[in-house]
């Protein structure tokens, strides 16, 4: 399958985020399991987020970044502190929202349809425990709006989820 | 996004499989953490296999399947084991192909999308520790061969995945 999330039918994108914020909190408040939200937490945003090629997440332990639930094509494993947007995110302990992926030095590709790129870290326990990694085929897709939008999404998942049910993985 | 997975030019389906097979093996021999090969196996099979609307994890944790990774539309974050296909396959310790789910007793629907089912029990060290769980839009979906084919893909996945990760969740 070869595809990109499309657009729903909302009045306008604030309607489709208030929509997509109270979703998250749905999911969230019902479940506690932190793979099982980051999972539900990606369907959901793969399928009413546009112009958006993958969405996942990725957890630290022993300062790798690891693959967790995502949708769309296969990625990356693992990711080391420092590499790539991700590993960026973590070092310098804030947001990376990249218009044209192409141009970062260290660039980590795995699909090559991903033009522009936007890394939220998650924060619990004022430690970082991973991130949420969204990809666009179009370049210049994130703006600060969604930036502002995405760390909202973050904040609910960390929140919500038990992180103690493998809390000897998370460092 | 409403979609299902596609076709790609493969020669016939047993090429597709062996395409497939050799795939499953690279990625999980270059990583052992269960849940990043169950989130890229998602994604392979999704890419690959035609005709599927949801594909994925769930693992056992005090008899109840927790969601893992997937691909498709958001879902059931838990299922008691007993209950609908996938709760009945851990009880019966084998697999379930589901011609038409809506005649199955207790059928839990996700995605309405979804006609028929295939689940294939995980094993490891002799313990069921989870399902793989494969929705279709058509009916009478998957075939006998089919079932032997995703059983090969939980093989992979279990000889080479490590679950002493998370080894206190899994009873």
């Amino acid at each position: 399958m070869t595809s990109v999330s499309s657009v729903h039918n909302f009045k306008d994108d604030k309607e489709r985020d208030i929509f997509i914020l109270q979703s998250v909190r749905s999911l969230c408040e019902g479940n506690n399991h932190y793979i099982s939200n980051a999972a539900n937490i990606s369907a959901l945003l793969f399928e009413y987020i546009p112009n958006i090629n993958w969405i996942g997440f990725y957890f630290l332990h022993n300062n790798i970044l690891h693959l967790g639930p995502f949708q769309g094509k296969v990625a990356c494993t693992h990711i080391l502190v420092g590499k790539g947007v991700c590993g960026t995110a973590v070092t310098e302990k804030k947001s990376q929202r990249i218009a044209n992926v192409h141009d970062f030095p260290g660039h980590i590709a795995c699909d090559s349809a991903s033009n522009s790129e936007l890394v939220i870290p998650l924060w619990y326990n004022e430690n970082i425990i991973g991130v949420l990694d969204i990809d666009s085929p179009l370049f210049t897709r994130f703006s600060i709006s969604d930036e502002i939008f995405f760390t909202q999404i973050t904040a609910i998942f960390s929140e919500h989820s038990d992180f103690s049910f493998y809390s000897s993985v998370i460092t």
